[in-house]
């Protein structure tokens, strides 16, 4: 394995299946009462977020203190580079703090690549402008795997905006490398123009999709995207592209519905169908701790561990 | 002692006297140069803050790492919360991610009781709006039997503005639990409408109370409010309800001047008074620390203790 | 050694030297994979910051961990002091807390003195107002002691906006204790009224005092001031008193760059500089983690260990 995790794309299917199964190892830990490892003790994450997210924080912070790592969390929001630092010195700086590894989040497509051209430490890309999500991508195909066996030519059907989308992005990269069949539904509007080159199916009719679809993955609407030109009225959307009741019912019995979450209830996906068996929205929450210590432990510790074991 | 700790109403006597006796047991440890006991080791805390509130939040935060619990700080500012996730969908959240207890502040009345029918791990009421805030209650009572042995029979006056004091609330609720007399003196405008069913007399005067009390606790006095047409004016404020050195020479010798903090000195209590000798204000904040220790402790860490022990 | 560090001053040369001997030894563990150490487990350091300053904050939140202490942060934004309450007040709160340590930040000139006055744990001061930033002296001399070896008759250039800088106040107190021969470069509407009085020599010329120079320091501008009258324009005060590849062509072979970060760069120092071999900018960073780890220590540790050791 590489020693950064920037894009789904830098993970053959053996890295990918490693981290699944380490995962999956882990998650035995997550189910005892002491949910502690003492596997990155001493060793530093940073959480570098340049925006919001509190989630995608907490689920990182969470994994890293599960396995004993001192967290230390930084928001750029009133820092120095608010004053106008670049992220080169903010890299430096981390960096030279000790960091062993950098979890970023940015505005800016691009932004965790150069960051790891900068540190010696780790880089995790923790979600960076409408590029990539990697451990969103693991998380989700953790969840799948563990609902649905191998990934191998299971049908995962993407729905919403994809355009803006970096959990879109990534899953199809990771879930193409995993041997899925990946279609996306979305507006023409809300499709990047290139989507021809990733590695999927392309439709407009959710409805025609449902019913050979063993997974559907409802993407988050952003609400402040819907006063631009390409977005349809909330109404529409939602008419169009959201999963109610009588949607669901064109799925088969083992059919799974996802969300990265947060949700905006009634709009992409009704309450009911959030709540009801076939969806795994908690346990992708859940599952995303799991796989983030996954991702920590092969990137910090495993050299160290195997050493220990012997 | 049931799972949560919501309102002071849900302590029986007995729930109520195991906490002040647990507090009593860690206070020990708070007089070590290590103050750290391994009991919660492994468990999170996560604490929930919807509303600004940096003493209570660190005196959970600093409980919570004295009894080795990894803690995880959730400032809904600025979170997926804002952008309209549903508590409900908050509180999935945490409990996927494996929170042990939820230490909750919320501006709504209400919200720690239906965030605990959503989770599996323990819910602490740290003030939720105008309703309850029970460890403050707790940390009240458990600094008023160590000044003045058991609470039977001890009259305790709350002056202020009792209409939005979560404070007075659980109080009146906690020591009457406990045997102590309450009396609440306040403008008539900044009483609830319910108070007569509250389990504790009523005084519009100030002066003529003071003499029989053993404890005298001041409220806060939120300025935001003062403009509001329900409140004297600040001057008329103060000299009718303030705690200045003529009102406190009418106390007993032995009686106790309180206050939850933070105070406004001059205005609800005046600065010497703040700092005399019966004064607890600063034994209250450090025996805060001490009764949420016991609160964690007994909802988190009870059983396990008990393992370890045989 | 006093029991806090609020001013260079307070550091006679034995008190210094102990510090940065001991940060040399505390630096064999920052090249270690396990950066921890024991000695401040169960101690709990506060850091109490009224004005933003993620760098500092995190690198004593480093160095706190990497000795195993607590950690709790208190911005004070948001908090009961921005609702009015005293400084005293808020020490009184945090003392009553079990802080063993409260590492301050304060817009205002001698709050760290005042804090002092009222906690029995150790005050850091970490930067008040224009005063003094004493951890960022001993990290300056750490680092050109770690290059030059002994400071005794070395000759230091500090270089800049002398009036609102905490660095060089402090830098030019402790590095006289340590035998080095100070001088100040700066347009005369930016130095103290005072500054006659003070162990150091003054220039207006920067191009004649670079060649004997064995450092230059660089203090940041502060653009916020630049419109302010006493400062010239931002093209002038560059040609000036940026230090530049020509400027730097002036220095001997080993002489080095140091800025205290974060740099402007292309204003007060060119990129290439603050790249080249002679910047110890972000060495600085990393010996800033050791440094603070070392004042930490031994505030808090050393009769602890002595303790431990016999």
């Amino acid at each position: 394995m590489k020693r950064h995790l920037i894009s789904a794309a830098d993970l053959s299917r053996d890295d990918a299946l490693l981290i699944l199964d380490t995962a999956d190892e882990l998650a035995k830990i997550s189910e005892r009462s002491i949910k502690k490892l003492p596997t990155l003790r001493g060793r530093t994450v940073v959480n570098l977020f340049f925006e919001d997210s509190t989630r995608t924080r907490i689920s990182f912070e969470a994994a890293a203190k599960r396995l004993s790592a001192d967290v230390i969390n930084f928001s750029a929001k009133g820092s120095s580079v608010s004053k106008g630092e670049s992220l080169k010195d903010t890299a430096l700086t981390l960096q030279a703090m000790g960091a062993d590894a950098v979890v970023i989040r940015h505005g800016a497509s691009g932004a965790p690549h150069r960051l790891a051209g900068w540190v010696r430490g780790s880089v995790v890309n923790a979600g960076d402008g409408t590029h990539e999500h990697p451990t969103q991508a693991l998380l989700d195909a953790f969840t799948m795997r563990r609902r649905l066996g191998s990934l191998d030519g299971r049908k995962v059907t993407v729905v919403g905006d994809v355009l803006h989308s970096r959990v879109a992005r990534s899953n199809v990269l990771l879930l193409s490398t995993l041997g899925a069949e990946v279609t996306l539904v979305a507006p023409p509007t809300l499709l990047p123009v290139n989507v021809d080159s990733w590695p999927c199916e392309i439709s407009y009719d959710l409805d025609a999709v449902l019913p050979k679809s063993d997974v559907v993955m409802m993407l988050r609407v952003q609400r402040e995207r819907m006063n631009a030109a390409f977005f349809p009225t909330e109404r529409e959307y939602s008419r169009r592209y959201g999963l109610d009741r009588d949607r669901v019912a064109k799925l088969h019995d083992d059919a799974l519905v996802m969300h990265p979450g947060p949700m905006n209830r009634g709009m992409e996906i009704a309450a009911e169908v959030a709540d009801s068996p076939r969806s795994t929205i908690v346990e992708q929450v859940a599952n995303g701790v799991t796989t983030r210590m996954a991702v920590l432990y092969l990137l910090l510790g495993g050299a160290n561990l195997g050493g220990e074991d012997q």
